[in-house]
């Protein structure tokens, strides 16, 4: 099932894409949130529609989209993980997975416009498999355990501005990674029956030219070892989201120019659905 | 005024502290959160305190003191912001603030009996001076503008597992930050108006022995830098928590043991209340 979140910043209303239509799951739940993935909402979506009771949204592809998921308590985002990119970064590949945390206030719909953070001259993308955590977890027994735990996946730009991530962080990352509107995610939450997260293709292009271009069959810590791994420092939520890292091709790596105002930014995970920032 | 939060965990009660009497807030507001904290809350007890309104509560001293603030949607900490403590820890003074993240979900209430993570022989204890947002903060002109964004100050103990957020984490501190109950906060928090924050004295106590004993006067970076200088980087909501460096004196100074199952830890900031965690 794929899930979404459709109406103006704030208003957002539950829906659900089936096919190429949309159905309305305000009957069902008030939010696509931690308290509905806790309780098994999805199951009750699944049941309605199996059973032809949601209502049609009409002119729902008109409507603004938002993070497919309400606020989260955290986000807690894994750095280095696929090797490339930690070479592209000067960096040798991780032994355990890195943590950094962004602010939950920086999530943003999937097309929201954004901006260059005010100062900034060095903002990236970072495109990144998205992980939604469905059911309170902590100290899990074994990876196998871990996907019990995940509501879905989704689409999520980790956008990052280098000097304050890097030059005068004091080598803490998470001063570079919290601006306003620094965290795009959508358009979807993709149940994990519908796609192989261990191989799926992830793309960001700028301009319409290609950036990164990479498959999660490369992540260095796949999403059981995170979610697993991660459990025995903290505790997640439901409706937490985790980020699993990015592929090399960001302007970090000198390649590339970073973003400005006028730049489109896109980013796609195939099966998770594609992304457009235009930055001012 | 001091506010607090009176009752078992998930089910406090708001309720201000006035001399001796304990005073129920729940004719003025169902929480001590971002909401009340961002619409004049404060001023409303204030003005109902005057009347002579607010009912007395009785047997409040006999109940447990949870957090003073609901779940804040981030904690934002300050590392190395103690000149002393930087130099046991290893660093030279920092030249900007730095910053990192504990998810929210750790918060918990100031005397509630503390773990040792498991797996953890490296958990520490740091007393620092906590700083309640009031409200929406992003971008502010000046540090003179800091404080009209503050409700008030708390104490907190910013507890760590120094192998997990400094051998094992790839150099981000997060790591072993998190774990759970790891950000004791309270008793109180204690409007601007009624202590110096720029002088307030810090101590912590393991097993009744003196740790940490400092003064808010040693801090690198001030609240009212931390708060403008920060507000460049990302937007704090009414409710948020700043933790604003510890002071020399952990167990990461290679002077004390690490806490250990059985240890009693207390830390007090003058002004702003005790704290005592009886470690399993």
């Amino acid at each position: 099932m794929k899930f979404l979140r459709l109406g103006a910043l704030g208003q957002e209303r539950p829906a659900l894409l089936h096919g190429d239509s949309y159905f309305d799951l305000a009957a069902i739940t008030a939010d696509i949130d931690g308290p509905f993935l806790a309780s098994d909402g999805p199951a009750r979506v699944r049941a309605a529609l199996d059973a032809g009771e949601l209502p049609v949204l009409p002119n729902a592809a008109a409507e603004r989209i938002g993070a497919p998921i309400a606020r989260p308590s955290a986000i807690v985002c894994v750095g280095m993980n696929y090797a490339a990119h930690a070479a592209e970064s000067g960096s040798a590949p991780p032994e355990a997975p890195i943590i950094f945390l962004k602010t939950p206030n920086t999530v943003v719909g999937p097309n929201d416009v954004a901006r260059i953070p005010r100062g900034s001259t060095k903002t990236d993308w970072e495109v990144e498999l998205g992980v939604v955590i469905g059911k309170h977890t902590s100290y899990l027994d074994s990876p196998a355990d871990s996907l019990a735990h995940v509501a879905g996946f989704v689409v999520a730009n980790d956008l990052s501005e280098r000097e304050w991530q890097l030059e005068i962080s004091g080598g803490q990352w998470s001063k570079g990674k919290s601006a306003p509107g620094f965290s795009p995610v959508g358009p979807w939450l993709v149940t994990p029956d519908e796609v192989d997260h261990t191989n799926l293709r992830l793309r960001s292009f700028v301009n319409g030219e290609p950036r990164q271009d990479s498959s999660t069959a490369d992540l260095i810590f796949g999403v059981e070892q995170i979610v697993y791994q991660l459990s025995q420092y903290m505790a997640f939520e439901p409706g937490d989201l985790l980020l699993t890292g990015t592929p090399e091709g960001v302007a970090l790596s000198g390649r590339f120019p970073y973003l400005a105002a006028g730049d489109v930014c896109e980013i796609e995970i195939e099966g998770l659905g594609r992304q457009r920032q235009a930055f001012v």
